[in-house]
């Protein structure tokens, strides 16, 4: 986090213009209000009554009421319990449609419109381009691969030796640890189990498959169970426990989930041939592969984790649609696209994405228009969250061709430039 | 990405069942329709025509159209343009609120009620519960402690001795590169460089400064007018040129963005007594601070970047309510928390976020009900940049303040499952 | 690797004074000698008219043959079959003593004086005081907690369902890898494979468990050998393979070693009283844990893997001095330290190093004075692996807990100081 | 850290075989021996008696002394004078001469044959292999491109205000440093600083240029005269600092040298023809790009930092033999390794290391072994140290091209076969 010290003295002068720092100082200290500033009124009630309590605190305009709480979101208010407390309204985010994508999957078959929420100008088109590529490529292969979903309690011990016991313990006890966690749930199920130990504490890091639901709740439930039998059990008591201890990769960018896989793992890949990347993307696969050659370097000096172009937009794009939890996008927009030559002047290209938390059921997708977006691909409910997570791949592969494409043309500025600035999207999406 | 031999020979087993991956692979080859599915028709065109069109594609259907393109988003349909291309509605999320949460800083100071849009149960409430125990501990401070936006061209050259010489020059080129990008804008200004010689590749690290907006498209155009600067005058021409070596960290967690700046940097910290922590978190200093080590040697061992909890979840909430970039979460739920003791059995608790995208301006900031948000808070519009991102920062430090309690308390799991099964939110929140 | 421009700038200037950049750069271009310079002669060979060969090729002096090929080398030169090519002489590594250091593991159990072969001043003596101080403190407890050494055969198919079709088949097929691997080597077993299935490539991590030796050798003819079955079992011919394909580790810091084990794995452990904190460290245990949460922050900033002190230090030295294999090094000098604070003004400390690639037998190991390193330790030859990997792990946790002493104290830049300027070594040893 | 449960079940069954770890617990508690067990006598002496005291301690045997204390060591024994404590001897490395490599570079320019310490068998040959295939191509260009050694003391503050004050003052005072700096050394010189504000710590990591030292120490001496001069002059009184704040990269692998300097950063390069790629290495460019392709992903993929093959070998036996901190590899032996077509079927090869931390004057470069391998290219004392750093990053080079070669043309499980079970060496090195 270290910068630069003349950026920091420009930065702070500039910041402050006349003002000092030492003057603003007083600003950061606590204060203590004389009437308290109130609490948000109601939790989890969607009534009126509750609404109107909390559009009446300190700040809340009725301009902003009337956006947020319009009559469509007032009409289907019921429909927000359980995904939201304090509910004041909605916000809403306009959706397009890229597409045609036709992915060729074990789980999804078929062709996809697919709906993409976002604010940023230039994003739908140019994902609709990569996707209308793949498809007259004939469409994309897309497999997953593999599946889980972890939650990781932690237990410390006094001693080392205390813990190397208990973790020897715990790796013969994944029967008995499977039979606890299936108490709690009908759709989950304990995988696998992980155990680390570090001086005197015990990571152990369960693996659930958890059906169609993305299933974070649903493993935090079944460790919870596992712990309180390891309670009742373990031959080692421990000092103090947590049900989590940071190592199940939850909402962050890691290299455990890069190195397996956290949700769902994903490869899709397509060929491209020459004429296709000359007559639609304007360039060549040696001018692609000179870019990928480039841009995998460039992520490798700048420690990313995985090397890929810009699967945070598909990915943060669809999840806000399809009522996926958004804030997955942290952790999932990992992973590796690879592009090689193929014969003819061709290019193969492929992504992999092993952090996919999506799900077709509970959470999110229960809302009317989430729910909406995955019906336009058929991908709503019961024995869909394979195939929605193959095309989750299938779109940040058409993502990542299209942006290379755009890069390696020099097409990229002139896109941004004219659907931000409202001119027409032909170009971008022809 | 490597999985245990045994998970993945059950996987495919239990995934095929009696299927078998070898009568499923011909699923996977390219396939080419009689007829070519057809385009999504309309572009950037928000008319009726364009909508019906749209509407019209295989699989959309009646009922879905009435969610997604509702009344009340019809009705403000002009506002989605340049937002989004092939638009066909919105999808609505819901909105809580999070607060009174007082924030100290140097460009936010006052009492905030935070709006978050998600649809994950918990949520709301465990930030709500946050931002009151930072209010009643006297707010917390927050920081700005540095800005900047980078985009970064990748240039190859033929030898090693052509790429030094390029970099010597662009490293001597600095006041050049400023007015070139200073033809480009009002609000964006060149104020950083940095150079990197790799073989015979030079990456050039553009960094500016975008006012009150989040700035990349800025940042893109201003980069692409100094390559044409670069181009007309560089000594050393170039084979090959792209507008972004994948440098720039855009759109994806790196290291490079933790160690510098991408967006704003904010530190926030808080001094919580012993009577909070016991009577709102229902815990102590010296348990909450095991967490913090187990859980910051957790992080480590799984190679996140940076060591937190889950800021992913109060910036997604906050980035869709109020318009910013939510690919951005990708990139910006990085940082440091970091707990220590405080006098009298106090706790001391800090996060620094080094790569907060966020803009009070422009992008998705002009939509209705984005704005809407903003101005609950007060931010929207010029001049708020600054003050958004300390807000930001003050959430961020609640939910890491209150997810802690929960997992030092033992409280973690049921919050959630009182949450997602519908009783009621009062523990959580009080 | 991107520089600020000014100090580019700046370097150039400096660096090339009067020169021009442009006026050096045809020093770079390729030249070709009218006579090629003469080949290193004599390969293996240990002869003296091997080596008269090689000392009369152009630029090797006398002088330098005198203290290389010294009357003590020449004496024991048949020993150095097997372990150097083109052999010229010896590097004589000074070797100072670390101790006593009271090891209480599973397998080492004692008092040991440890050899250190290093030419940095100062660091003996660090290594020593902090051997000492364990010592003193009951000794460290220590455990192997795992081992296996990998070796990641990479193989390239047509298509992705290619690649998932023969990753299920590997992953069914443990039984007969382990079977071709026994053909191999009777110390070595496979004891785990991991699968990765990347677009159209597979990646099979082998794990083996190697015995008393270090093993990599032992871990790559019994990969080639799996791989030799493979190419004759297949279901499904591959286009290309590489008996590694950069997945194994080998020779390098990775993530993926921190995260699991490569070699073996120990923790060992210690609890300082206040008394020895204070008497011996001058320091207090809350100042040192002031140090730790300090440097773990700084580590995590800084993108290291892991977070630790020195390690390698210490490493390096007992790995030089007692012919283990010196660029490992690079890969076994990560892991985690971790303080806490004990009861009573006491303080925990615990070193985990995840990735010790260590050996009694076989390579360095047999030359006469590694393995008189060895035996002074009395962990020469078979069955002393396992002690070994924990006497040098409790030599890691010695160093961590003395530098951070010294850096508590604020110490250390005198230590250094003194020592590397010729005074006496009793403050740091005392 | 986390291994698979059966793994980790199956290892601890095997580990203790009939044993039980529950009995063995007891082994790793603390003991006191009833007699302390003495201490290593005599600190840095080097007289015949402290040998002889050291010698005579518990355990250390007279057969070993004849080994280490050899007389040619004892001739030499006052050489060793300030590079190590408790010296007893020294081991023996076995050293081998690989070349002849040609570099064409700013500061190395000629032949030279190298010498590496190793006792890995196959290391020299494939060394030498490759240095002789980058002669006969003309010889390899190389670059050091900017250099620096860091410091990172750390600074605890009250509150996260006080700590931007702090900063700020720094960030202004940097000539004043610089000129504090001054005061301690005439080879130094403070170039740069970086500024680092988390919470109420702040980081200033100073950046020192050292002459033809690697300079360590001298960054240290210089960086506590800082502090002393920040001590004395401070605006705002710190709660408690340390010198280090391990955010130098001290001895670790860390995105952050790689991304900036640590010590040299050098990049070499050359290009290979079709001819030599196939009449030296046997195979092809386009086969060594599919390695370089699978291998850079591979590297990815396990969290490495930067992403290369075997640079550890060849910098650790470059380390040893010619004098240099062999701790340092853990740093060193990071770094890019960028293979691209060139024309007519020949393969462009670059490396760039960033963190060479590499002196010809001080430390172990005084020693009359490790002096006689500088002198044998000619590269001991002033002014040699860049030079140095070029030949280090073209025998990193030689170390990728060699075993890429081998990889790819199938031949590197047999090299290793061949030379460690005493076979000749004529393929590998042919």
């Amino acid at each position: 986090m270290a910068a630069h010290y003349r950026r920091i003295a420009d930065y702070l002068r500039g910041s402050f213009g006349s003002r000092r720092l030492e003057d603003d100082a007083p600003l950061l200290s606590p204060r203590y209000d004389a009437v308290s500033p109130p609490h948000v009124p109601g939790g989890c009630a969607l009534t009126d009554e509750a609404m109107s309590a909390r559009w009446a605190l300190p700040g809340l305009k009725q301009a902003a009421r009337e956006v947020l709480a319009d009559p469509c979101t007032l009409a289907e208010r019921e429909s927000y319990a359980r995904t939201v407390e304090n509910f004041i309204g909605t916000v809403k985010v306009p959706v397009g449609l890229a597409g045609p994508l036709r992915v060729n999957g074990l789980n999804a078959s078929g062709v996809f419109y697919v709906p993409l929420a976002t604010t940023e100008a230039a994003l739908v088109a140019s994902y609709s381009r990569g996707a209308q590529l793949l498809t007259d490529a004939g469409g994309c292969s897309a497999v997953v691969l593999n599946e889980g979903v972890s939650r990781a309690p932690g237990f410390a011990f006094e001693t080392l030796a205390e813990a190397a016991l208990f973790a020897g313990w715990a790796a013969r006890s994944f029967d008995a640890f499977a039979a606890a966690a299936r108490e709690t749930t009908r759709h989950g199920e304990l995988v696998d189990l992980r155990v680390a130990v570090e001086g005197n504490h015990v990571h152990l890091v369960f693996e659930f498959l958890t059906g169609d639901a993305s299933g974070q709740n649903m493993a935090t439930i079944a460790s919870d169970a596992i712990c309180r039998y390891i309670e009742a059990h373990t031959p080692i008591p421990w000092r103090h426990w947590f049900v989590e201890g940071n190592l199940s990769g939850d909402k962050k960018a890691t290299m455990q989930s890069l190195m397996s896989v956290r949700g769902r793992k994903v490869s899709a890949e397509v060929v491209l041939s020459r004429e296709l990347l000359e007559d639609r993307l304007h360039t060549t696969a040696a001018r692609m592969l000179d870019y990928w050659r480039m841009s995998v370097i460039g992520g490798v000096m700048t420690g990313s984790i995985g090397v890929q172009g810009h699967y945070a937009n598909g990915l943060a794009a669809m999840f806000i649609a399809c009522g996926q939890d958004a804030a997955c996008v942290a952790e999932a927009a990992v992973g590796v696209t690879r592009f090689e030559p193929s014969g003819d002047g061709g290019l193969y290209a492929a992504v992999t994405l092993p952090n996919l938390i999506v799900g077709t059921v509970g959470g999110g997708t229960r809302l009317p228009s989430q729910r909406a977006c995955l019906d336009i691909m058929g991908l709503a409910g019961t024995g869909k969250a394979r195939a929605f997570a193959e095309v989750v791949a299938a779109v940040a592969l058409a993502g990542e061709v299209s942006i290379t494409g755009a890069l390696a043309a020099g097409e990229f500025t002139r896109a941004h430039q004219r659907l931000a600035r409202g001119t027409d999207v032909e170009q971008a999406t022809r």
